[in-house]
């Protein structure tokens, strides 16, 4: 029965608790106000982003469609007891989520996917229902902090390849169980240009890619047979999409030259052999020395894959390499860079060295008598502090057209309408900023994408994918650095500012 | 369609293109032999595990039975262009999928799930028609990496958290997307207690665990209340299941003095409060004067549940500090260890510091004129070269019943039949040790799960469990430790030493 531990049951055990009391206490419908964002661009350990991609959106609502409290479901929480051995859930209770455990109340306005985003920017925001939002938060979490985090990888990996023909995401294997197909879209819209997924490339419209593996060359030999004759029985099947991997007995003793050999037959034949791939060893030296003889049999548009533990600073590592080293052999480092091709799998699916986003979800408003009460929650560092009320989130474009910051202000704010708007930086006091609303140009980042159901169809990927490529272009160089980024700037407008610094002197002063 | 990406497609393409090769060369139903294993326990940086604990088998079984081609599959593959535009796959071939693209000619003998296992150990070893065993392996990998990645780390928290009451898993939103039911079930199986995750606890027979979160303190809060009235409407609501979170405002100022209170109305009308919760800050601290708070307000029962980012190192330090500056506030450090609870998420569900296992699938063995013929992959690196053929896994306990060392024989060999037996390093040709098998109890470590069927019912999660609990006992309290453990012997018999050195001997002269 998937349906019941994939469905609104896939939550933690608080939502419910917590949503019998706001029941009990009759609060349960009192419109409320959540927002999801992050706090800290993911640190890799050695080096942290300047910037995150924003995926997982889609999923989301696909997921928020058909998620609701049916028999089943008030089933498993009949079943549940207190330590007394009573029920844990009345009656009256679970008639009520029979009837309004979904999310049919909700409002959602969000960032769209595939955009670039930045620490503390709400990239959604959750009105409606108090119980209705609450019970959104764990799937929430659990999908855009995922598919936010492998998307910013692969982005970054994407960034890392530069010249090269394309980046290909072959994870799924090393993906965590279940996630293989969310870890795709998220690489696919981040910047990898194809997927080894078959099933998921194809649900998400392109054809999947993939040639074979060392095991076809060690069954060929147990069978008596050699490397040769694997490579010309795969050519055979596949004259025009050959592509040899040549590191299972020697790269450059055996599998190059054997690959040369039958490249030559099926040149003699007509057809134009694709590449060969590498996946062990020194791979820039292998790289430079497989050109070599490439180039030297006359192919010098073959492809080189290169696999194998790769992630953003081992390409930029592999890059730099080539650069030094190519000459020695007499090969043109950037004609080989243009060639190669780089197969990423663990660690843009992991997001090595960071495999988790903190995202969170936090309650910044409740209504009451007509009007928006802001909550907030101090915390012992004042970078944790939320940033409190209804708020409408800004991207900044300077005179060069180049997104210059993030703005957020409380809603019924126009940040335009003075001549001057002064940005303050969300904790420190003293960090002041002023631009002139004449010379730069706002533009609104969430668009409302649910109201009881979807407001418009799933887009396309081919829609995500360029609206990233043309988020990345817009950014300072500085920011899209791999090591040591620019830090982007995220601003209160000053009205929010105050409130924030209102609510929390008061609430220091209370306790 | 979630069939579509769930099903047989959930593989990589190599997997298909290599399948149409063997069909096209007649050796597509050659019997076979592949085996999955790993090569290093997970080193999470500053630390690596003494052992691994085998999770993921049973979910992999369950997608084997509904996995095949089907025409909606197969209808796919018929999308599939060459470069040159033509159909990448046969109608003939395709054929073939359509009767025989499915596991049922599949043989595998696997560990039982939730046993303690160790590098290079077959864990499962697949048997059976060429393609069917290929079309297996990204499904496989992709399943039985990751469960056994968690329950691993979940083990080594459990050990960690020692004398604590419980575990509890919490890590459901931190969970890559689709993937926290399977990290909740290699949580539980790996040691955890219970889980916040509602549905997938259900599914497993546990009831899921969770009281409330900030969110209700702050909603209460924004509607003009306190967080003594949330704590009270809390305590109402659930008498005999109050666990308190109380770090929304200030934890010793506000939180454990208001719980304290609400906890003396509970006790007045005969009900037994549970505990706290805290989830930042300086736990170890807040945990000492919190219990100091607690005893002397009569409540030295009531539990304290720490959560914030925990992993074994950090609880290993929590006790640390506990022990060293409890007796200064008059607190007794053992009895507070006692009632400590950890709620674990992020770094138990993202095995964080090791996101993947590298777990491999190797061809190892291909059948021909009746005979298993070995196969092998040489690589630069002599630990990396394979096991090759038709094996058997034993675990050898020495004469204190303690488990001494794997040991990997050819599958027609009995170790116990001669008086000694020789245990080769698999790697290093000098180290041998001699072991007198009348001394000893060697225990096969594969059984047959799977013969074109499951051989038997899925077990219950308990039985998972004690298992793993029993199989951690019977280790060596140096191959437990957390950090720098000692190094569990993973051995082969004479015969397969001397078959794996022939035959890489033979592979360096004739490449």
């Amino acid at each position: 029965m998937p349906s019941l531990t994939e469905g609104i049951l896939l939550t933690d055990q608080y939502q419910l608790t917590m949503a019998q009391v706001y029941y009990r206490l009759g609060i349960h419908e009192r419109p409320a106000l959540f927002e999801f964002f992050y706090r800290k661009n993911p640190d890799y350990g050695q080096h942290q982003a300047g910037y995150g991609v924003f995926a997982g959106l889609d999923p989301l609502l696909e997921w928020m469609e058909s998620a609701r409290f049916k028999e089943a479901e008030l089933e498993v929480l009949r079943s549940h007891k207190t330590r007394a051995g009573e029920p844990m859930f009345g009656e009256d209770f679970l008639r009520w989520l029979g009837r309004n455990g979904s999310f049919d109340g909700l409002t959602l306005r969000a960032v769209a996917e595939g955009r670039v985003v930045h620490p503390q920017v709400p990239l959604v925001a959750i009105e409606g229902p108090l119980v209705q939002a609450q019970l959104l938060e764990t799937a929430l979490l659990n999908k855009l902090n995922f598919e936010t985090l492998i998307a910013t990888k692969s982005s970054r990996i994407r960034e890392a390849a530069g010249p090269a023909a394309y980046v290909l995401d072959m994870g799924l294997r090393r993906a965590a169980s279940g996630a293989g197909n969310s870890a795709t879209r998220a690489a696919l819209i981040g910047g990898a240009n194809r997927s080894s997924n078959v099933g998921m490339s194809h649900e998400l419209g392109l054809q999947a890619a993939g040639t074979h593996a060392h095991s076809m060359v060690q069954a060929f030999m147990a069978l008596g047979m050699g490397e040769l004759d694997a490579f010309r029985a795969f050519a055979e099947v596949y004259p025009d999409d050959t592509v040899l991997l040549v590191d299972t007995v020697d790269v450059l003793e055996s599998g190059v030259p054997n690959a040369i050999q039958v490249f030559e037959e099926l040149r003699a034949k007509g057809h134009r052999p694709v590449g060969i791939r590498l996946d062990s060893g020194d791979l820039a030296y292998l790289s430079i020395r497989s050109a070599q003889l490439l180039d030297k049999a006359g192919f010098p548009d073959a492809a080189i894959v290169l696999s194998s533990d790769l992630d953003e600073l081992v390409i930029w590592q592999i890059y730099t390499q080539i650069r030094q080293e190519a000459p020695r052999y007499g090969v043109d480092a950037d004609a080989l860079t243009r060639r190669l091709v780089f197969g990423v799998g663990t660690r843009m699916v992991t997001s090595w060295g960071q495999p988790a986003l903190g995202g969170v979800y936090k309650v910044v408003a409740v209504r009451e008598d007509g009007e928006w009460k802001p909550a907030i929650k101090v915390s012992e560092t004042l970078e944790k502090v939320l940033n409190p009320g209804h708020k409408k989130a800004w991207r900044l474009y300077d005179d060069r057209g180049l997104a210059s910051a993030d703005v957020l202000t409380l809603s019924d704010e126009d940040p335009c309408a003075e001549p001057t708007l002064t940005l303050h930086h969300p904790s420190d006091a003293g960090k002041i900023r002023r631009v002139k609303t004449a010379a730069c140009r706002l533009e609104p980042l969430q668009e409302e994408v649910w109201r009881g159901q979807r407001v418009a169809e799933p887009q396309p990927l081919e829609v995500l994918r360029e609206r990233h490529r043309k988020d990345v272009e817009l950014l300072d160089p500085g920011v899209r650095r791999l090591i040591n980024p620019h830090t982007y700037h995220v601003s209160l407008s000053s009205r929010l500012w105050q409130l924030k610094n209102q609510m929390v002197e008061a609430l220091l002063q209370g306790s």
